[in-house]
């Protein structure tokens, strides 16, 4: 299944005297429209290999059908979305899932499809057919030394994995932690923690990043050994220049209030990158936007204030991925809204009129500085991300093609009714 | 201070041109523009009389100035809202912090405001100057018949006293409960609760309405005798057909899925009224829309699909107040703030295509389904509800001119820099 | 693997002289230590039979050894609990996991192990390999009414086979839900289960029960169409005088006050049952009594006390299970942990002065309430367990028995060291 | 109201028989009771001023009798504890609330009460009816530089009074934050409140510590700029070696693994003190214990293994203080149950065997890692913590002695039944 330039301009033309009329109509309204359309069409938005099956819950999972069998139809997937949204342009592979057997061939065919290869992701969080050692008690953390040494090696092996493909970051997400009250001495395991990062810190390339992330809870969990942003960045500190947070939107405990959070890493320069998903209760990851909208613009009206704060680049010196589940939705669809949500709330955070903020700020307004937001936030930003998305060569409405090309059906015909990705 | 038509008319011509640019536009878009301006006019939501001062913190309140000094100023603040957005047409009475000495005459003087009188409430969580007896532990609950029949003769008296003024509906709100585990018998507190309620309820004309009203937690509880929609439920069931539930919008578990409450609370046809406000961590009290504007907009989907299933008027069949605490902002800005997002966010459910997400439901087909109503909660509603406004005799922009006349000034001008109102 | 009336003797052999003398000096530090322990020895917690194989997370699961492959192993196991414990007399099977081919010999079996069946449990939260239909979408809420035949016709089957063998009630827990805002209708999908759970109901034998068991959350969700007590309550009323509330301790939104829902259920004649375990942040399913003892120990008090108000049999009145999942440790020592947790916190409620208490109560004197309580929580009431067990024919130190006996080494003699649970 | 050694000494013989049959007992059965008791001795924990009172929520307030009217009659309120437990040996004032006119009379008078002077606590959440600027936009934050020099200056002089006393600690808790989003600026608020907090340090005498307290939220807010212990950590890094982290048990978002952070902080020399109370919902600051007894166990076996693993003088090198609300208790019989819980659950700690416990921690079982902490939490250690108030010079049992001499009717005969400690 291959999406054609045709069927993108054939299915424009469909929809462009609607979406011209909302254009014109908003390019007036709005001062900043044109600079806000050219940093869409730069911004893009990495996809997690694991995402393109579907997901579960630890009571079951629902599996869809044409779900990718291989590292070659994942690159596919992203490359179908990337052709309808042109902001999909990157992905992120996960070891040992997706161990490219022939590493350049991998590289090619994902510059067929216009993708490059975002941060790798090791995982010492589940034990493999073959591994030696169990992680039933952790990996950096554990007691065991021996146990520490492979889950340092298999991350350096992942960093390596990596250089081939032309990645320049490593995520590790430890679900490092304990059950029960006693189980672990908290000390002792932030410290073999530490040292165990420490070495793979030493092995990163030098014009790599090593991002840390962490998560306050998964059902069965009495504490995590890097749970806060606060642990993360204490590792963080210690590690060195190269190692940053990672905050993953669903990793907090209720109530939590991430956009400080965002502020505050990013103020401290440790702030390295996004885990885009949205929730009610836990880690739901559902649709990014799905549930708070509103939440997802105020982060990146910190993260598009923050930045330029910093003059860091919106599109290149944060890591944008999106790590959702998808258990009810087509993984395709429901990547295809996550991305879309992304866009608007960057977007709106870019209508943001920055110096009227600061003035009611200054002047503590903060019935103003609600206007102001809120002014951003209601605004109908839908006509400029979808012309951003029809100048770089996208679909005016991915969602809308993708059901009218019957994708879905096209890759179960291909790959048939009962395939599971890998990796899930 | 009072706002004189003219004040409206000069306003509303100075921003013509622009709000019709874009009610043209928007009603080009939205295919049911007319039937919902329609709607939003008739749409009246009451303000609570101890809204109008500045609230606080059991750590501290900051006052504003030119607080209202009396049930009359009050009720001329609420005529300055309604004046300027033609929204907010009814007040609460708090007794007995807003006992009318002459009845006849405040309920004139509201009636050349424009207001009427919704749900009168009592208070039996403070003790009074006068009081015989106190409601330390707890009013309706508590374990002394004397403080029992107290609390019972004040709802009654409260019942009285809306009834001179024309209400017709009774606000229960209890803090009865408990601070420390062993100090309720919660059955003993559930029973005599619900025989004081029922005293109560006998003394209720037979056009009224008791609404028993529920909260989770405040700090310093350990347990709240009325502590959820299921308790609330379960007097009001026993109570009889004019007792309902009343939802406000802060007084949850971290979490709750407010909508879905409302939804069945509305089908078990137990549903009376609502508070509105928004919340980030506990019973905040933050202006209504300021934190989670898609949870409000989910929350009115349900209660405009709830009521046509039942056949409900939108404008009357619930009570609809709004309940905050304005402690950092002017209070009737922070006033006009909420109501117009309960406008828009009724006005997006009013947007909801219905239809097409029945059948999306019907399907099982969630991306379709939240796709229908994000269109829905996208749409720049804003025209719609400022033409629902000018229409109705009220300002484009409110707060606008709010500002504009500087009425905040001109109150303090009349009432003084340090007044503080009363039941504060 | 048996654990001998020889073993047990031999073992508490070695640990009487210790057990005597702390017996000796309870016995007369207490006043009601005789009727406590025999009120222990009748008291019988039943083991769901899917707790014998280790659980997991959505991320990962890590199986010890020795796992019971069948459905007699499964009651051997519990055999053992028994044998070492006496007071886990009964196991509660789950269909389809537990199918038993030979009813007649699974419950010669189980006789044979001094147990008898408690409640069986449906399974509409997973599709089995030979389902026509999937539940993806819901099972007895689903829109499709061929959907919801097939899982009412399932709940009718395991109902079967609980006559079969002698259980007396059906516990009925449904993942039912959505994932996102606008999936569900919600009145829909409450008359809909409503709907199926009166066949099911209708299906029940005269001296049945069915247990409607609630759940907040479990991460991906977003709606839970039996989300709280509120919601079972209803469901419970409205299908006859045989339906009842089940409450699962980890089934809430945080800081939920678990011992009040149980007070006012039970207060309503709703409260049928009750799964065991303890949490931290989700449905941890961790041991009962590991992170919260105290709470535990609040929740018995309010049973005892409402059960005695209701003239109700601790032993046989109420369902008693555990459900946990045992992640890092050995299932068979979680589940003797948890047994003895749910005993100590049974004794400590029965050794409440309730007559002081309710004078406490009545005279609103919450520190003299509160040292009631914390009196019989902090005594030491292990030796009053122990004598129970002693009594009873079990050991005096069930874990510390399971250990010299090395049952689980044994176990992975007999069924090898990489065996699987059915069901997990 | 003066309690007389005779008061104690009869009291206590009326209690010796079974004091000493359990004692001995106990002293059998637990084999470190000597060195136990030995530490109880030395341990004492601070009141603070205002707790003096009766509290109250922002709804209402609900005095008793015999509040203290002046500094002087809080000092002889703590005399009072402190002659009733002799493990309250120090008094935490609050300026302005408790400024001393006559500080070197203020100091005989509590050292005739055997008391010192803990930290000193400024106050910049409310304002002074005297006080030139509002701190309704925060203090330290502030973006006007005037009132973040008024916060400044007032904390420098709390410090002075303190030196006066002989205090040798200053707690910063900021009630600055934002009610809305966008109102504050994250990064400049972060920035002006380090720079304050700075000049602050600047003014500490050599041998002071810098108590920097964090706090999740409060009803009302929407951020906190010190919401956290990752900011607090922060903060205290940069300020210097005299700055350090204040936990308050209250001051967590749901669900917090608190024990955890402590051990942390512990473990990187940044914690310096801590605030007892009890919660349920949020700040809800109710008596040590009667909510999660088993949890303030665990933060206290993090306490005594981190600061043994350190060095560190348990009675000395941390800042131990209640921090309470009494709103339903009299305030004195809060403090006396606050107290002895804090002694039982560090007497607990100190029984924890640690070096089975290690090596059940690195033999990766928690099932002996649970039995052990469980072990000493189960162990009725209430002899143990009145021995060794009775070889102090304490009551054996203070709740029964203050009510056998009906302490508060004598204080309400001294002080009048409508008084209002200073504050509230």
């Amino acid at each position: 299944m291959q999406i054609e330039l045709e069927h993108i301009s054939d299915y424009n033309q469909t929809q462009l005297e609607g979406h011209q009329r909302k254009l014109s109509y908003w390019t007036q309204e709005v001062a900043k429209a044109e600079p806000v359309i050219q940093k869409l069409i730069e911004f893009q938005v990495a996809i997690p290999s694991w995402a393109l099956g579907t997901g579960g819950t630890r009571f079951g999972r629902f599996p869809g059908g044409g779900e990718p069998r291989s590292l070659e139809e994942k690159i596919a997937d992203v490359g179908l979305l990337h052709a309808l949204n042109r902001a999909s342009g990157a992905i992120s592979l996960h070891i040992p899932w997706d161990i490219p057997t022939d590493p350049q061939a991998v590289k090619q065919l994902a510059a067929q499809n216009g993708l490059r290869f975002d941060a790798v992701n090791s995982n010492t969080f589940q034990d493999q057919a073959d591994q030696a050692l169990s992680y039933k008690f952790g990996s950096l953390q554990h007691t065991d030394a021996a146990v520490r040494q492979q889950a340092i090696d298999h991350n350096i092996d992942v960093i390596k994995h990596g250089v081939e493909l032309g990645s320049d970051s490593l995520t590790v997400w430890l679900s490092d932690g304990s059950c029960f009250p006693g189980q672990l001495n908290f000390r002792k395991a932030f410290d073999r923690t530490l040292s165990s990062l420490a070495e793979i810190y030493a092995a990163l390339p030098d014009d790599w990043k090593l991002f840390v992330e962490y998560k306050a809870f998964e059902p069965n969990f009495y504490s995590m050994t890097v749970g806060d942003w606060g642990s993360s960045f204490l590792f963080a500190s210690k590690l060195g220049p190269k190692a940053y947070t990672l905050v993953d939107l669903g990793h907090h405990l209720p109530n939590a209030n991430i956009e400080q959070i965002v502020a505050i890493l990013l103020h401290q320069g440790k702030l390295g990158g996004f885990h885009f998903n949205d929730s009610k209760y836990g880690d739901d990851d559902l649709t990014v936007g799905s549930i708070r909208p509103y939440q997802l613009f105020l982060i990146f009206t910190e993260l598009v204030d923050g930045m330029d704060a910093r003059g860091m680049n919106h599109a290149k010196d944060l890591g944008w991925m999106i790590d959702a589940s998808h258990n009810v939705k087509d993984p395709l669809e429901d990547l295809l809204q996550s991305v879309e949500a992304i866009q608007l709330a960057y977007a709106q955070a870019l209508l943001v009129d920055r110096e009227a903020l600061e003035e009611a700020r200054e002047a503590n307004d903060p019935v103003r500085a609600q206007e102001i937001l809120q002014d951003a936030f209601r605004t109908d930003v839908r006509p400029l991300v979808a012309e951003a998305r029809r100048r770089a060569g996208g679909s005016l409405n991915p969602l809308g093609l993708y059901r009218t090309l019957d994708v879905r059906q096209q890759l179960i015909g291909e790959r048939g009714a009962k395939t599971f990705a890998t990796g899930l």
